[in-house]
């Protein structure tokens, strides 16, 4: 845009700083999970308030309100796909929300998860639900009162999911998990009955964490990661974060015993950070240089641990290297037995350990009873027996005891309610958008089997992550596929790969 | 105190946010320097401005203004010992320095330095000075003006001094760099016409990484440093930063082929790290958890390297140790030998690897040409050819081009002018504070010579580490010796130590 408004310069600028002071953020967040010794925890607290707090009252700010009332009108005049037109309208969203909720509310919140986290720890530990009650009774309270200052039309449950989904309906997920539900419920059934596929033991065999460092590195290279724009460390709990889009950090964790650990979460977090990798460059520092959503995000990292790295094509090239890699342990084993044991279902009780079919179910759990907590259908002292049901209705299996049950989580005792669908979303949008790029890309299987993904990657960068945060999931997914969200695709993906792995 | 004034706490409350920003900037300098790709940086120069900007805006304000005078008649009547005294005190006078600078004096030093950092790098590669010219003046013409808008009584340099050793005067250190240089440049040339002492090449021999990086730690450990409340990691320049009393981070680097690089300088940085975790717990977040100037820092690591790690006692335990861990190129080695070899003297070009007696020499010589610079007593194209006469002067020798010369350091590329002498102050602090060490712990030298280190760590720690910046330097010497600053203790212990190695 040539002679770019006063106002716009200017909002650029604060953008940049704020962005700049949520990004130092990232890199103190990154350290305390990465490198900080124990002794830093407590000052490292207060340099993350400190840097969010002023993040925060610097973008609330008046003169930032004044900036996009004077661009309110301009900017609907310009290009809705350009940048500068982008601009206006996602921070115009996001400041309209944030001013919405009483700084006071935001404080309460903090402290009341600092709390609730602390009891959770202890009542996970002790499997015992009464230790967390209170705390989960006062997060969910504040839920509502964050709810109602946000406002919404049909359920309140759409203020909280749009802090993470925006413009995402609860109605439109609801209806997305019971189409889900009817197939997967069954399907889950069926497996259950059978006598299980997969000889987990040949997973299970001790591998030197070295080379499973170093087999996870030349996969994140095939998949194109820039290790000259980024990095992977070690971390308790793997994720992914970005201090720039030429800086990204990915973290894994390595198991001696279970090389898949290290292996799919090493794949799933480089697919998080290829997405950060290949924002356009021209949203660094304006706030729009992020994923579009939770669950977009969610759907570039499932693509490429689940679409690619569970499947034929992919260890059609990868098996013979992991058996060079690894002969004494992978040597005498069978291809069909190898993809059979990394793609085994079977219902278990905790989520992130499970399957690609039986995930989602622990996902409808969690949403349904988020709902239930927040319009009052269910007593939260009475959760436990309700998750209990839940999990017997859908994956036929009781928790033993509320640890492998309601307080397996950490979610909620982070004050954070209407989080988990973004997971299933993931799932749901990743299967739509890779079948829109076998359409778009001849081929791809072929390429997928040879170990040669660029094709692919340039298909993502130029339909999805370069965008960043310009368009809603809901604007991203009609442009990408021409559609909107539905569960066909991945019910169709799902019935077709487990039908022929157990013969069904 | 009791009823500590409103405006304390307001004050207080003020000064750790602006801490916080402080040590979260240092945070984002060490991740640059350890473990950030290439194309982090960038993203991350922005942030660090945003950071330190943000923090010298709100430092200066007049809020802060405000509250110091509210303070300065009651805080006039404390215990000027106390944390709460030294709080207002201190501050007062950084707040009063802070103040006189123009804040558009400070952003053109930034920009020049960035500029003249970028031409230093280029220079020093081409052997080429006048390449840097420009910006050497720029740089001298910009700090002119900072000591003309802090203000001095009688040197110029008197003004940049103080930013770095509060309180010191530029007579001052030319009558301790007179006295030094009395006995130190006839020293070197009766040395400098001895055959050489020390088998150099016995520190040649190649060493595994990993059992330098070791031994190292095992030593740091011995030290005192609380692996709980900091870390070591590898850098290219290695380096001392904390983001809290309770987080310090050291940084070292290892040469396969050189291993006293890795040892003397982790033994170097756990010094500094050493003071960095000793600083009392109630000064936290306060700006006084900080060494009470870079003079006084480098004492600390100069102990731990110099008085400490290049002596008989200390090898007299860690040597059976070494010859342990590295038998293939240390078993045949004599004690004597390995200790005159880590302690050779000989005149050289660089002033990152002179040995103890020379080094000196070189920061005088710096010292003397940045007074001759600000004074206009040279002019800045004739620069190499006055530091080459001053090398042919002090070390008898002439650096064959300027790279080995005048363009060696980055201090000056960095803005900085005024910081050289500390190097030497921290030698002359060291042997003075050491000395006095010795008064009051009876059988240190035993203690030493056992590996024992904790009755010295503690009367440093009682002594200096826990004052952080409540003292000047001046103050500090005078409570911890009785006496002011003096080069008579280092140059009696330059005299005998090397007096003996050498047979003088």
């Amino acid at each position: 845009m040539k002679d770019e408004p006063k106002e716009l310069q200017e909002l650029r600028h604060r953008l940049g700083e704020i962005r700049d002071l949520h990004r130092a953020s990232a890199v103190l967040s990154w350290d305390q999970q990465t490198y900080m010794p124990p002794g830093g925890a407590v000052a490292r607290a207060e340099q993350l308030a400190t840097l969010q707090r002023t993040a925060h009252v610097w973008f609330i700010s008046d003169e930032i309100g004044q900036l996009l009332e004077a661009l309110r009108a301009p900017a609907a005049e310009w290009d809705y796909d350009s940048d500068e037109a982008s601009l206006v309208r996602v921070t115009l969203r996001d400041y309209e929300k944030a001013r919405r909720i009483p700084p006071a509310l935001v404080a309460e919140l903090a402290r009341a998860s600092t709390l609730a986290y602390e009891a959770w720890t202890k009542a996970k530990a002790a499997a015992d639900f009464a230790i967390f009650l209170p705390h989960l009774e006062k997060i969910v309270d504040l839920n509502i009162q964050i709810a109602e200052a946000l406002g919404y039309q049909d359920r309140l449950y759409d203020a909280l999911l749009d802090q993470y989904e925006p413009d995402m309906k609860t109605a439109q997920v609801a209806t997305l998990f019971e189409n889900l539900k009817a197939e997967l419920v069954p399907l889950v059934k069926t497996i259950a009955s059978q006598t299980r596929l997969g000889n987990d033991a040949i997973l299970r065999r001790p591998m030197d964490i070295q080379k499973q460092w170093d087999f996870g590195l030349a996969i994140l290279r095939d998949m194109g990661f820039d290790f000259n724009r980024g990095r992977q460390d070690k971390s308790v709990h793997p994720f992914t974060t970005a201090f720039s889009i030429d800086d990204v950090r990915l973290t894994t964790r390595l198991d001696p015993n279970y090389f898949p650990t290290a292996l799919f979460g090493t794949i799933h977090e480089g697919g998080h950070g290829l997405y950060e990798q290949g924002l356009a460059k021209t949203l660094e520092r304006t706030g729009l240089d992020d994923g579009a959503s939770l669950g977009i995000h969610e759907s570039q990292s499932r693509l490429w641990e689940n679409l690619i790295g569970r499947s034929q094509a992919f260890w059609y090239h990868y098996f013979p290297r992991l058996q060079q890699m690894f002969p004494e342990q992978m040597g005498d084993v069978d291809f069909e037995d190898f993809y059979q044991a990394i793609n085994a279902v079977k219902p278990t009780f905790i989520r992130v350990e499970a399957d690609e079919v039986t995930y989602n179910l622990h996902i409808m759990i969690r949403f349904e009873l988020e709902n239930d907590m927040l319009e009052r259908r269910v007593h939260i002292r009475e959760l436990p027996e309700a998750w209990n049901a839940k999990m017997e209705e859908y994956l036929g299996i009781v928790p033993p005891n509320d640890a492998l049950g309601v307080l397996q989580d950490v979610h909620w005792s982070g004050g954070m309610l209407g989080y988990f669908p973004t997971y299933s979303l993931g799932n749901l949008y990743s299967v739509q958008f890779f079948d829109q790029a076998k359409r778009d890309i001849s081929g791809l299987a072929d390429q997928i089997a040879t170990g040669h993904f660029s094709e692919l990657l340039d298909w993502l960068r130029q339909n999805i992550h370069r965008h960043g945060r310009k368009y809603t999931p809901a604007e991203l997914v009609a442009r990408v596929t021409g559609n909107e969200l539905t569960a066909k695709n991945y019910i169709d993906y799902i019935k077709q790969k487990f039908g022929e792995l157990y013969a069904l």
